[in-house]
């Protein structure tokens, strides 16, 4: 057993292959409890979401005791460091109670200004994207292989990306379209691996709306990482989550930003 | 090497083991090259597609030379057997040109009155899907497990999947979101993964429109094989393409049947 302490890097892979136990054996599985956290929508919670974020919490406890935790199951827990671990368990519930490998658990170290480490893991693939300052790269069924945004400069050659086709409110949803009708293609239904394949230079925007903190923060670090940009509709920090513009790189994101703020 | 013939689902493994072996090499490349088959539409053609299906050809013309081949790329070869091979090297090259793993290769073994056999294969998982009389199983990430659709009665408690939004003509798009507003939970963007997850028990409906033949033969023998049901949307049969109702069980196709039969 070393004496030295694990980096951020290593806590945060411990988490995720931690996480990744948690949740796959819960993944597919015939009677999987899922209950409504909000009675109007439709947000189902597994057992598999709770068990991950309690897991990653009991390593940070050990590992990293001065740091807080925000998780997406159990809320903020205060720190003395300055620094909070962002926890999304599993992102994309939805996806995952479909059977479908689009899910990911999300794991970012932030520190004031925003994530400056971050973790998109799909545990079924077994496949993890990482960033962090000057270092971007993916493990997976292909091996590992560095991380980098595609160099597409125009609309008319882009590929757009996100989740669901209302893409929240009405007006939320028109401004969508209005980027939408300008693409090469736009494909749906892909939750926090959308941002992954930006990353690894596969795809070139993602717009959403309606996120939470902990639904963003982990592809904006491995997404800036990777060479991307992400902001809100405005061109604003978008770790705060709300609208969210991922772009691989500064020329397309000024092309969507253009239409989008006509909204 | 053993002097006995390869059964026909060994003469499919070995088709779908070289269809990845073939297209793997292309997946997520840069500079991908792409060329559009019909000029008015979107519908990419990859090295990757027409090098998979030539391999394929090959090894049914060494195991299968009285049968006929069917194939996406290269259209029909007449056999003698009455038997046809209906092969789609990568079926949803949009999602594989954006990177998402929910293409897959499609193989089916067809006979007079429809598929036999099937296989949908997703290459980079390392998942696959098989179906024929009395066996149905997959293997990928979790191992071997058996193949079966689920029991749910109601559309209310459904999971829909379809690929596009807009499926197919306007009048299509109208049928499938009148069935979209009964369901649990409506998803997008899985190509012909959304077949295999019926198979698998993790959805309920696929509703699709435009297709062909290649593009769900091998989605009907592994579904049926599985307990499920695929027909077209008056509840004839389906293997000729067109507009496609996958069901779970005969209960939730009644349900669906109801609506569409309306449009």
């Amino acid at each position: 057993m070393r004496n030295t302490p694990l980096s951020d890097l290593e806590v945060a892979e411990l988490l995720a292959d931690a996480a990744r136990a948690a949740i796959l054996p819960h993944f597919r599985q015939a009677g999987l409890e899922t209950e409504s956290k909000l009675e109007a929508g439709f947000d189902p919670v597994t057992v598999a979401d709770r068990a991950a974020e309690e897991v990653m919490r009991d390593l940070l406890s050990t590992h990293r005791p001065a740091d807080g935790i925000w998780g997406e199951e159990f809320g903020q827990s205060a720190g003395k460091s300055g620094r909070t671990w962002v926890l999304d368990p599993i992102d994309g519930t939805r996806g995952f109670i479909s059977g479908t490998p689009t899910w990911g658990v999300l794991i970012a170290l932030t520190e004031g200004a925003g994530p400056v480490l971050g973790v998109i893991d799909q545990p079924y693939i077994g496949e993890r994207f990482v960033g962090m300052a000057g270092m971007a790269h993916a493990t997976g069924p292909a091996g590992k292989m560095p991380l980098r945004t595609r160099p597409t400069r125009s609309l008319d050659q882009a590929i757009l990306f996100t989740t669901f086709p209302e893409v929240g409110t009405a007006e939320e949803g028109a401004a969508f379209r209005a980027v939408s009708d300008r693409v090469k293609l736009t494909r749906y239904g892909m939750d926090c691996y959308a941002y992954a394949l930006l990353a690894a230079g596969q795809v070139d925007l993602v717009i959403e709306a309606g996120l939470n903190a902990y639904d963003i923060q982990a592809p904006i670090a491995v997404i800036e990482a990777a060479g991307g940009v992400v902001t809100d509709w405005r061109g604003g920090p978008a770790h705060h989550g709300g609208r969210v513009l991922a772009a691989a790189n500064a020329d397309i994101q000024a092309s969507a930003l253009e239409i989008l703020r006509r909204f």
